[in-house]
């Protein structure tokens, strides 16, 4: 995981807002949306004065580019050290990024730059937005499972300040204009062997009707990020169907060990506790990616993995849920067991792990 | 498959090569290249003089919006019916497309639209370019490799015609205009039973150092294909993967029954009958499809399988090699056996088959 070195703080975005939009007519319920998403800080590619300004689609697309490449490297040759994995382990690279577009992907340049095998599959999504993250660890192990020798490394690259528009003054992009963060997370899922979520099962849920609830306008200026104010409330209608994919492992989605959610919002966390009927302390790694970070999309479930790495992990076998949600409205979810490395694993070399960076 | 009502002949393509750019210093190459694709006609979603504008990019994704969503869901049900599934039956869309860019995708649209189940899997990729159609099928491979009972509808959908760009003078960019062409294809890929390349196995290459070789210039115009001239010779160094990927398998490259290959343009045709040693009448399906409809990118090796299901197929159990080729350099390849609907399939229920529309 790793985040640029450009601070914005909340106190920060509120001034801007205030500053930027004092005529406009809804300032004060943007700012109190703001102030409701408890993002304390952002880290962003670039100082907030150019972050402000938009060079046009095709500077800000290729800033996205040499921020990537500068950027990504790094991450992932820590997943890889973590992993304890070489390049020439990687069967297959899945990245996922929606904040810039490129043909062909990041893929092709990384397996030059980095050295991977020429053999290496290319899996590279664009828009499956923030649902990505979980969507890459999904097919990951849709991958492992054909091919139970292979490892799978998954590359979220996201640098949402490049989608700031500054003409869109609707208060959905008021409050996206406080929310969003840049990041960019990796994360190794092995067929065998290695410490974390050993996947065990996996699933998709599109909710009804909700295609354009979260989308891109995509325009000259770039891509505008349209949210609808129905979105928080989503996590009723996407609530029975974890509850399901549980219940058709035979396990109770009330009832688990440990949850890896998309912080899209605060209030995604809180109905989540709610409808779930689970302690929100269950949620405080992605809170504190929240907190932390901002909405740092697919990267989200990568950051709060690692949080949860980083707490130490879980009990060996504990029982656990990672969820992205997404455009769509779409929720990519996993169930799996945390797996120790230092517990042996002899009898579990069926099981793929995710383990991030 | 289904290609839009407008024609364009290649004599219509020369005309107006000569005419928009008389003074163009590099014409003469320029139509020689063209009259050399052998590309007779071209089927495209306007008339030509509305393709010959640039009306924005958001203009024209909307155009592509509005036309996939009317021309998509024949397709997909026709290559249901012939798969004889239902919506229902369908576990994973993978949407192939890198003439337009929407989030969500098309997938989302298509499941609430078509009445597919709100758990299906959604893999939209835009970034490997005419390399997607072999991509999803090693893809929907994979995913039936881990679900023995699923079964994948891949849609390709490719407007070639909405990237023009008249700005663009390069040699590259009148061969392009010269040479693309719009299409739809539909192609389903059973877990179990069916008519079609029943997967064996697949691969992936990417040829070293060449991914700025076919490439997107993302611009406030939209995207600007960027063809370098040392493209068409680049079946020199994807034939050894091809021969490697084969050996792997116990087959021999020169030696398979069927060849189903994207037809960049005709020097790929030629140069893999040259340098797999295959007879060029082995090629005929996507010689076929290069010359009627262009090179219809990710599309063209589905519209190629489906000349081999018209000419009535394989031998049941006939060995067959399927490829794309796309940006970063990448082949994507899959090894297969022809399997007779009416030979009974008891004895391999455990192979993928893949049939098209």
């Amino acid at each position: 995981m790793s985040v640029p070195e450009h601070v914005i703080t909340m106190e920060e975005t509120l001034e801007l807002a205030r500053s930027r939009h004092a005529d406009h007519p809804q300032l004060p319920l943007a700012l109190k949306l703001i102030e409701n998403t408890g993002v304390r800080t952002r880290h962003i590619v670039q100082p907030i004065e150019e972050t402000l300004k938009h060079p046009g689609f095709e500077e800000r697309n290729k800033i996205y580019v040499a921020e990537a490449k500068a950027r990504v490297p790094s991450v992932v040759q820590r997943a890889l050290d973590d992993a304890e994995l070489l390049t020439r382990d990687i069967d297959v690279i899945i990245y996922v990024s929606c904040t810039g577009f490129m043909m062909p992907s990041l893929t092709a340049w990384l397996i030059n730059e980095m050295g991977f095998e020429s053999t290496t599959r290319q899996i590279p999504i664009a828009q499956l937005g923030c649902a990505a993250g979980g969507a890459a660890i999904n097919r990951a192990h849709d991958f492992c499972s054909a091919y139970p020798e292979a490892n799978a490394l998954i590359v979220a690259c996201e640098f949402c300040s490049l989608c700031y528009q500054p003409t869109d003054l609707g208060i959905g992009s008021l409050l996206s204009n406080g929310l969003f963060g840049d990041g960019i997370a990796a994360a190794v899922v092995r067929g065998k062997g290695g410490e974390g979520i050993a996947l065990e099962r996996n699933g998709s849920y599109l909710i009804p009707k909700t295609e354009e609830w979260i989308m891109y306008d995509v325009r000259a200026t770039g891509f505008h990020f349209l949210l609808d104010k129905r979105v928080p409330a989503t996590m009723e209608p996407l609530a029975p169907a974890l509850r399901d994919l549980a219940g058709l492992h035979g396990w109770d989605a009330a009832d688990l060990d440990f949850y890896i959610v998309h912080a899209g919002g605060p209030r995604i966390l809180d109905d989540l506790s709610k409808f779930l009927q689970v302690d929100p302390h269950a949620f405080r790694f992605s809170r504190a990616t929240l907190t932390e970070y901002g909405n740092i999309a697919s990267a989200v479930v990568l950051d709060a993995l690692r949080r949860l790495f980083d707490e130490g992990g879980a009990h060996d076998r504990a029982r656990g849920l990672l969820a992205g949600f997404g455009p769509g409205i779409t929720a990519e979810m996993a169930l799996g067991r945390w797996q120790r490395a230092d517990v042996g694993t002899a009898t579990r070399d069926d099981r793929t792990a995710v383990s991030t960076a």
